[in-house]
Parts: C-alpha cells; sequence; structure tokens
C-alpha cells in the first residue's frame, strides 16, 4: 500500500504529515516559515527522517504556478511574504525527495480534503472558502480541482458596499473594498479595532454575515455548487455561518425555485487539518499520474 | 454516421436543426413561442418531417430542472412567461419522438456549441455569458458542461452600485439591481428610455461596460474560466467587448501576476447560430449515454 505526504504551506508555519488519509497520520511535523531556503530544508529532512512517501501533495499560500508544464510550476510567485517572491517549493522539494509531486493553493488542498473525507463527501462539487487574513476559494467539481486560466482567486471579487453604513475604506493593498478587503480578519482588525475573536458587537458579524453572503452569492450564480464549506479563523465565530447561509436566502428571493438544503453554508469536517489531509489527498493524484 | 436534432428554446421563438455541426446542417427552421402543445407539437413534427435523428438535444430558456432522475427533469419550472410554468418539455418530446434527449439551458447549449466549434475551441475552460433581455451564463470545464445545486443563475448576482452616479434602482423583479437590473437590455432601456441599440451615449456605454467588467470579476474570482465568450444582442454594440475588458483589468490591478490575454473577453464566433448549435453537440452527449 502506498504511503503519501502532505504539506500545508501558509504564512507563519508549515504543516506536515505522512500517512493515507484522516484516520491513518504516522508521523507529522509543523516547520516555522522562516526563509525558503530554511524551510524547504526542514521539510525534506522530516520527509526523509520519517518516510520514505511514494509521492507527496503541496497546498501552499500564494499567488502561485500550479499551471503543468509551466517553467515556474511550483513556484510561490507574487506573494507580499518577504523573501518568498518566486520562490521555488515544488520542484525543489520534487529533485530531494525523487518522488511525484502535486502543488496547488492551500484552498484547492483544503476542498480536495473536504470533498474526499469531510462535509463535501459523495458530492459532484463543493466550493471551499477559508476567512482568515485573507480570504480565498477552491472548488472540486466532478470529483477534480478547478483550474483554468489561473487559480481562483475567490477574495478579489467586488460586492455592494455601502458607505453611509460602513465608512471603513477596506484593507486590500491592492483593490481597496474588495471582500477580501471587507470582510477578512485583517479587515475586521483594521475597522473595529481589535482582533476578529474578541468582537462582540452584534451589529458587526450582521455586516460580517451580509458581506460573506454577497460574495457566496456570486459562487452560487457563477459555479452552483452543491455545498459551500466555508473553514478559516474569522468563519468560528460561533453563529456565523448559520447566518451567512440566511442572508444568502435572502439575497436569492427565492428564485431558484426551492430552498438551499439546510447545512448548505457548513464547516469543515476536518476543521483546521483539512489543508494537511487534503494535500495527502493531492499527493495520491500525482502518484496516479 | 449519426444524425443530430438541436432545440434552441426562448421567449419568442424555438430554433430547430438536424445535423452534426455547423458545416453539416441538413434542415432547420423556427417555431413560435405560443403554447407548450402547440410550439412542441411543431417542433416534434419538424423532426419526424426532415429526420429521423438518433437523439435531440435541447437548450431552453429558464429557470427549468435539468437535474437527471428528477421526476420534473425536462421542465421549464418558475419562468414570468405566461403558460409555460412548469410545461414539460424534454419528457414530451422524448416520449414522441423515441430517442434519447438532452436538456439543459439556451446558455449551457451555446457555452458547448463554442467549446466544440466556436471562440472556446481546445481550451480547458470557457464561460459563456449572454446579454439580451436577460443576463444568463454557463460554462464548460474540463470537456463538460457546469452542473451542481442548479444551473448558474449568473444574472442575479449583486455588483457596487453607485446610486449617486447611477440613481437607476434596477429592474429585475426578484432583486432589483442585481447584474441583470442594471445592465440587461431590458434595464438599457428602462433607464435611457430606448431600445439598446439606439443609445449612443458614451457614458452610458461606459456605465455598462463597467458593470459587465464587475459580474465577470466574480467569474474570474470563482471559475477562472481561460476565456469568456459574450454573445446576446446587447454585447454586440461595437467596441463593447474590448472596452470591458479594459475594465476588467483595470478592477483586477495586477492581481494574478500577468496580463488577460488579448481577446480573453470575446464574441461567439458561431455568433447566433451558438445555441442550435450547441444544442446538437448536447444531443451527441445524450446519444453517448
Amino acid at each position: 500500500m502506498s504511503l503519501y505526504g502532505g504539506v500545508e504551506g501558509g504564512g507563519t508555519k508549515w504543516e506536515c504529515a505522512i500517512g493515507t488519509g484522516p484516520d491513518d497520520v504516522r508521523a507529522a511535523a509543523t516547520v516555522p516559515t522562516t526563509t525558503p531556503a530554511e524551510t524547504i530544508g526542514a521539510i525534506v529532512e522530516f520527509f526523509l527522517r520519517e518516510g520514505p512517501v511514494d509521492a507527496v501533495g503541496i497546498g501552499s499560500f500564494g499567488p502561485l504556478d500550479a499551471r503543468p508544464g509551466s517553467a515556474t510550476w511550483g513556484y510561490v510567485t507574487t506573494t507580499p511574504k518577504r523573501g518568498w517572491q518566486n520562490a521555488d517549493v515544488g520542484q525543489e522539494i520534487r529533485r530531494r525527495l525523487g518522488v511525484p509531486v502535486a502543488f496547488d493553493t492551500d484552498v484547492n488542498a483544503a476542498a480536495l480534503g473536504e470533498h474526499r473525507w469531510g462535509s463535501g463527501r459523495g458530492l459532484r462539487s463543493i466550493w471551499y472558502v477559508t476567512v482568515g487574513t485573507g480570504i480565498g476559494g477552491g472548488a472540486v467539481v466532478d470529483g477534480q480541482l478547478l483550474h483554468g486560466l489561473s487559480h481562483p482567486e475567490f477574495g478579489h471579487l467586488r460586492v455592494p458596499h455601502d458607505r453611509a453604513a460602513d465608512p471603513f475604506p477596506g484593507s486590500c493593498p491592492y483593490h481597496g473594498d474588495c471582500l477580501e478587503g471587507l470582510a477578512s480578519g485583517t479587515a475586521l482588525e483594521a475597522r473595529w479595532g481589535c482582533a476578529a475573536d474578541e468582537i462582540e458587537d452584534d451589529a458587526a458579524w450582521a455586516l460580517e454575515a451580509r458581506y460573506l453572503a454577497l460574495g457566496l452569492l456570486a459562487t452560487v450564480a457563477v459555479l452552483s455548487p452543491e455545498r459551500i464549506v466555508v473553514g478559516g479563523g474569522v468563519a468560528r465565530h460561533p453563529g456565523l455561518l448559520q447566518r451567512v447561509q440566511g442572508e444568502l436566502t435572502t439575497l436569492m428571493n427565492g428564485y431558484l425555485g426551492f430552498e438551499l438544503p439546510t447545512g448548505y453554508v457548513t464547516e469543515p469536517a476536518l476543521g483546521a487539518r483539512a489543508g494537511v489531509l487534503g494535500a495527502i489527498a493531492l499527493a495520491e493524484t500525482a502518484a496516479a499520474t
């Protein structure tokens, strides 16, 4: 039986695991995000020590190049993260471990993990969103991760912003009041002056639910996924997802001709492990090709 | 060699064709949209007279039920079109012709036609939008039409609407100022007091380009298609699509890390025939299952 390595890369740490799924993780490690050389060195060292593995899946922060055949496939590209611009992650790990490597976004890995073992099990299509420091999205459609011109950059679509009701100009350095600029953890902290998990004002959470629902409405209008799974720190606020589904229902105003199923907008069954476990599922796709 | 029937259903007329593709249409007819019984009767009569065909594909106005296995598969459902609410189109045609029938939205049929023979040929994914009386969208992803909870209802997402610059409240009976309510032909006529093709004010077209770009930004953020094909009467306004791509580029503000390809937002190579030819491609999928 094959054994897979999963790697989930974030701005502060990289999670590594070896196994075949949620009930069979044989080794795990957390590596701090310092320089690419040091971080990748520690990841490779973990797999050499605890492996061998037959393939590795990497779900990384981005933007990144996941286009097969591209000369810079496996690179983190235009990230604001210092020292990580144009950092080769995927090719370097593939070269040093000598096994097939699949490389994708952290949210696509989480989408795959949730589709395989979590809240999206058995469904034809799901949309996975993370609402944390930033906002990102990824999709599984007919069992496959969605790719096109690039990977989805969900956080940067625009939603209606009533500046009379919410004068906050938005926190995105690229677009100001895009969805991420209005509703990410970074935006919440800048608007309300405290971390998201310290915000108690109910009106603040009503506004947050409204913005997230406007973003998800675009997802329903374009992709029509069978379920929407929302992870990330901000999404863990009690009752927020039920409220988002309520707002989404209001915004749709009966147009679909049927109600959204209960729990249409739901939390990841794999919790914070969705990314690293999804990376294991990614590794399996690399081994199969 | 198999011969296919294609049917494209609209609010004023239904187009029927028999053939195998754009260069091989052997018979065609236009049937007025009157009552379901009369219109379907004329369609069936055309295929009985000019056929036989091995399968029929139907791309219809909606909302409709295209969910395989549903008891009301093949029905037009909650349409405002008088007499057509809960009209059985697909099952009736299948029963009377005794051949496999594929049933989908008009825009999904057009998306399939453009992917197979038109502006989306050879691409992994495309998004097809029609901007006419209403606004609708459909996608081909990895060669397959996109389905999920329902079909996409692109026109009903919300985009930023600056009521100081554009006090028009929107024309959608369900949502007011959704994308369709702001940018469809119906909206243009209501806002400017004349039909879309009579509007000469450049500022009106600048506003139209802006709204369409905001809608397409959501498509790029969620689906990231390799190309966007825009059909429908309003989209034929000279220079509009180039202007939409310019606005889209401005809205993205370099975030993808590379420029949109020239002609990323483009017209349907099959023109007004995209729907009925796409229905022939749909028929082929029905024959294959």
